[in-house]
């Protein structure tokens, strides 16, 4: 506010003459002047610009009276309110679709005859039984065999649960699909690359619809319940990020600016991910550290404002039934000892390895599918693909269930009522101590089993995850990450468990695990083997720890956390830089700068346009260029603005203009200003000179040129050229020597310089 | 590494032509070209460039031989290293200087016999009385009066002690002052503001020296034990940017490049937070929030690494004796109530008015302190402050003791066994549940004695903290400020608790806090008053309400203090966008670009030099300034650059120089290159022309220039300008028309500018 004051009163006006020509064509607009096509790049700094104009109009006019007033306060306060209709919408949503996943989960299994609309769980809530394993088999649930045969036991009835489970994926899978391929191709896939691509400034038109919104998020209950190896959460980003859209449109300060409207996407982000894990400071710092390009602080603070209140609504309608903010509640009672850092770092190297396994492989079959006959019958590979997978997860206990279960089964730590078989100990029965607080025991049966069944488990989804990421369904990764990583965890963790028990003597267990004591908890190690694999297929770093933390609920196991993921991350950069999302980002072609230093030598005249070779630069000149002209060199060429000079002889470079804003700037002209014909000059300059009756009416764009085109010259070394686009955000940037205009360099040809200079294929960059 | 190993393979050698030039100065160094003098603000972007060449350099060696691959190994796992050292170097300091507070605290009061260098506390650990009140008597412990005459009671031995524990804070501020004055200037007060200062890309040097650190660590001590109304965060900080600053010098990754530096000292940032508070993601989070300038996303998971490890030092040293990793560890057993955000709004308020008011307060002292005759006179100030802090707080409980045990007790809940005065609560004898969630009572006299004594307490710390921050000696405001809000807080959360009691049938109550239950926890209120007051003094926002989720470990509370900290820097906020860290760099008038959006609609040919009225820009031409025109220049002005034209009627740009580095290469090359007079005409263009052997040798100097200079039209809006300035960290940037060159834009312009258009004094910024 101080500095708002200041405006009127303190700006010498004298100052201000150069303002008006730049800004006039605000107050009289040519329609659509300055928006942006679809698949094109946004100009950062303008939409800064224009925002700051908005904002300096509203102010002025606050103090004109009461109403504008109220107004501007409106206005300053339209921000808060969309975040928080963002994470109220977004919280709301991830209930819903947790609870309709919970119920139709259970659907493929059977049915609460009590009311159909209960899931497994909810149904046997008001049942008398008090053991877990009891109250699972209550009475008002009936498997589908039970209830069509009668029996609950037999070969028969077995293979009819199973057809049928097989049945209901094929059928939610196919639902799913085809409701994505009819009426929103875009709500397919995780979406976290496509929003990334966004918020570093690119238009997707449609992409974060009020559409996708809403066949998002019923394909995404579709496709996990039917058993598919995906997670929701990068899903829920992209639905929290079209609430985010959808919320937008409300208020013009965000509709009508690309750049604003993406510090409301970032937040947006934030809350999506604050939902699905209930982590709300690890949704900001994943927002920040993954997703967001433009993230000012400003944002940082709304963003966490909105993934509070998304998580907080998620509680409240607490689909869990625990009163837990937490997706993966888990409380360990035991602290880890030193020498289990080894085990730890084993982990993150696996899970580094997974990592750079999982993208390798992904991306080899996204590619193949882009490339090859496979990618036309997408429905097709999703009905294989479900098949496939519901037919070998049935007969495994820790693949049929939900993956999210799996993961809550694997974090846990065996309590003494635990009726699990992964807790199938044998008790010493002198112990009867009812605490949690259990002493390491020697494996039973069970345990054996489970392990056995775990292995089998990891290696199928090991390689079901490889051909599920990228089918044209809404699928995340996050929790297949988590499921590979919390398996190989937990066996590894049980491994050591036992060897510890069996083996007091050695000299690594001597100091730390005495007979008796509780000294290994294979919930950790599940939990440390999730984060390791997580991190090494996403890259995350600090906000992984803090989600993970987030779950426990103490720093306690932030170090074990930490030397996972570190490992996990060297371990997978040795491999390749990229996580799957920019793997995925250049895949597609999107034009994503990412944050990766420049590193080599070259310079802005190696990379300019126009090459050696080529004919010159396309120009306009200031004051001799005629409408028709103007409109040969439109139609001739393709590029998105042309350099504005003296003349074409000096070269020497005045300003800027935008295809698009010269496209409807000659267009409105010629439909609304007499005497503007094909030989009409087009004037750049101030005045254009009084001409004489006999000539066609001069044709002024001053307004629509910008007079501050970015330039630099053609001795800057890339690596700063580089810097300049990414931390500017700008679309093009002139090159000059000597004050001469030589070249330009676009977002584009910057792009593909870097893939040049990395080896990779430079032509699949898409069009911006 | 995929890309470095693309350099030499896949990189057309013919496009690497232009980059030589640019680069040979490296080869053959002219001794300190490239370096800044004190007082300077520093080039971001050559920075980077820099050590982009540095590490290409590397990467190419590295193919040589072995040695040099382990070598660029090395070289990669520096930074790592550096964090390592600065976390545990940081956490040892941590808890040195918290083990040394709180023996010398104590050694006002009294003296352990049994073994001099001990703690109340700890001289009382072995006693083997039970209860804490009994404990705190133990007869190891001896206060003076009783020492020096037998007796423990009466008027004579209260006045003894009253004297003594005056004495010995006079005496420990002497010191500190003494020893801030002789030895080490720079280690008084906070550092945030000049540490955010130097990060933001100035010279300060010995700002972070090694004796600063020594000082600082040691007088931080010195004023924290002598009672004054100030805290260890702040200087902390300092200390552990120090701890950065030196292992810097171990490595010339870090010492040599002013950018990598400022990566390093960021890191150090958050380390010195997370052992402030316990609370590493908070100290990441402040780091990135409020100190940081430049933030790339590597610093951001090594900083959390460096934060993690201190935190971690600090603990094993264990300084608390409780194990705990964070200050002042709360765990509340109630929830809390929708009604009851009303109080905590009122407490954001309060925040807010609380900031606003030391804002001012203190800026106005500081003031005068600088411009009047007080600010000749330190070590008296400091003298005359502590008396009057001593002798105030003695009689009183609650400021006699040190301030973070004060707020330890009044964020504390009150359970069964509490035996302080803020406890006594009337007990119903028909309770006797051993738990600890005892249900709402009525207040005994002992709470209202302490509502009197906090009373008192809250004013005399409002006022006397106004009057301390700032002084010749290490000073941090985060305790103070928090002690403010957590007595406010805590006087509302009884008042709140006692009409809740009272008036179990008011509306407001009747829903929430039946008669016998535990509804209300004044712990809490001390706790978001502590926020409200730190937030509206400092106007941190999520870092602030991280760090205190991180001391109560819960999600729980999180709403609570993010309504105490959105209302308390609304409402600071409408009173003056500064924090006090901001008003402070104003008040010393540092170079300090902020993030705030610069909205006013000003141009580029606004602000650069020169002026209408002004003598035209000091210019070089490429081929026709002899070395004496050079000398002259630099003699008869003080700029810190000079841009090279073409000639002097074209006015076409080429390159930009820098004086020092100017200046340097004339001194070197009289030296050393024969032939070199004042004759001599110094050439900027690629090759000098033959000269008949009769002229003076020519002197080159392209070597020097800076062929990449920043450009901008003298249409640039000021905000785009302040932006690039902001985001690109450039010293000066030059403006041109038409490829013509018109004038500069330096730093100082621009922050001239800012204060100029906030109605501000503009000659208060510092030369740079």
């Amino acid at each position: 506010m101080a500095e708002a004051e200041g405006i009127s009163s303190a700006t010498p006006t004298e100052e201000m003459n150069g303002a008006g020509n730049l800004m006039d064509f605000l107050d009289e607009p040519i329609p659509d002047v300055g928006t942006y096509e679809d698949f094109h790049t946004i100009d950062w700094l303008r939409e800064k610009s224009r925002d700051t104009d908005r904002h300096r109009k509203i102010t002025n006019r606050s103090k004109e009276s009461i109403w504008e007033f109220v107004k501007s306060l409106l206005d300053a306060w339209s921000g808060w309110v969309v975040m928080l209709l963002i994470g109220l919408l977004s919280g709301t949503l991830a209930g819903v679709i947790d609870l309709a996943v919970d119920w139709m989960t259970d659907l493929k299994e059977g049915v609460c005859l009590s009311a159909f609309w209960y899931s497994h769980e909810q149904c046997c809530w008001t049942s008398n039984e008090t053991t877990f394993a009891d109250r699972d088999k209550c009475p008002q649930w009936q498997k589908w065999a039970e209830l069509m045969t009668g029996y609950t036991e037999g070969a028969g009835v077995y293979l009819l649960n199973y057809f049928l489970y097989v049945l209901w994926a094929l059928f939610f899978s196919f639902l799913a699909v085809s409701l994505v391929r009819v009426f929103a191709p875009y709500a397919c896939g995780s979406g976290i690359p496509e929003i990334k691509t966004i918020l570093s400034g690119f238009i997707i038109r449609g992409y974060l619809g009020k559409w996708t919104l809403l066949i998002k998020t019923v394909t995404l209950v579709l496709a996990v319940s039917s058993g598919l190896s995906l997670g929701k959460e990068g899903p829920l980003v992209h639905v929290a990020c079209c609430c985010g859209n959808l919320f937008c449109s409300l208020f013009s300060k965000y509709s009508k600016n690309e750049g604003k409207r993406r510090e409301v996407l970032s937040a947006a982000a934030a809350a999506g991910v604050s939902v699905a894990f209930g982590a709300p400071i690890g949704g900001v710092l994943f927002s920040l550290e993954e997703v967001s390009y433009y993230f000012p602080l400003k944002t940082l603070w709304r963003s966490f404002f909105a993934a509070l209140v998304a998580a907080f609504t998620l509680r409240s309608i607490n689909p869990f039934g625990n009163n837990r903010l937490v997706l993966f509640y888990v409380e360990y009672h035991t602290p880890w000892y030193m020498a289990e850092l080894v085990p730890f770092i084993l982990l993150g190297v696996f899970g580094g390895l997974w990592g750079t396994l999982f993208i390798r492989g992904n991306i080899a079959w996204c590619r193949r599918r882009k490339t090859t006959q496979l990618g036309k019958y997408p429905v097709l590979e999703v009905i294989v693909v479900t098949g496939i997978t519901a037919i070998l997860a049935f007969p495994n206990p820790y693949t049929r269930r939900s993956t999210s279960e799996l993961i809550s089964e694997l974090f846990n730590d065996c309590g003494a009522l635990e009726s699990s078989q992964l807790c199938d100990y044998i008790n010493n029965p002198n112990m009867s101590r009812p605490e949690d607080d259990i002493p390491d025991r020697p494996a039973g049966k069970g345990v054996y089993m489970a392990l056995w069944q775990l292995a089998l488990a990891l290696i199928f989804k090991i390689v079901i995850t490889i051909f599920t990421f990228g089918m044209k369904i809404p699928s995340g990764l996050f929790i297949p990450s988590m499921a590979v990583g919390a398996i190989a965890g937990r066996i590894v963790g049980i491994a050591v468990e036992q060897m510890a028990y069996h083996h007091h003597d050695w000299i690594i267990f001597k100091n730390w695990c005495r007979p008796g004591a509780d000294c290994v908890t294979p919930g950790l190690y599940a939990m440390v083997g999730a984060a390791a694999c997580l991190g090494g297929v996403t890259r995350m770093t600090v906000s992984l720890v803090v989600i993970m933390f987030e779950l426990t609920g103490g720093l306690e196991y932030i170090v074990p956390l930490m030397a996972a993921a570190v490992t996990s991350k060297w371990v997978a950069d040795a491999f390749g830089k990229e996580g799957i999302y920019e793997a995925h980002i250049r895949l597609n072609g999107y034009p994503y700068l990412d944050q990766d230093e420049f590193t080599h030598r070259t310079l802005a005249t190696d990379v300019m346009r126009p090459r050696r070779n080529e004919p010159p630069l396309s120009v306009l000149t200031q004051d001799s260029t005629t409408v028709e002209d103007v409109e040969t060199l439109i139609k001739e060429t393709d590029y998105n603005g042309f350099p504005v000079v003296v003349s074409r002889e000096s070269e020497r470079l005045i300003g800027f203009v935008q295809r698009r804003d010269l496209i409807l700037a000659i267009k409105n002209a010629r439909q609304k200003q007499d005497g503007v014909v094909s030989n009409s000059v087009v004037y750049f300059t101030e005045d254009a000179p009084q001409l004489p009756a006999s000539n066609p009416q001069p044709l002024k764009l001053r307004r629509i040129l910008n007079l501050s085109p970015f330039t630099v010259t053609d001795h800057t070394p890339m690596e700063t050229v580089v810097d300049i686009f990414r931390k500017l955000g700008l679309r093009q940037c002139l090159v000059t020597r000597s004050g001469r205009l030589l070249g330009i360099i676009t977002k584009k040809d910057v792009l593909r310089h870097m893939a040049q200079m990395m080896n990779q294929d430079p032509e699949s960059i898409m069009f911006n």
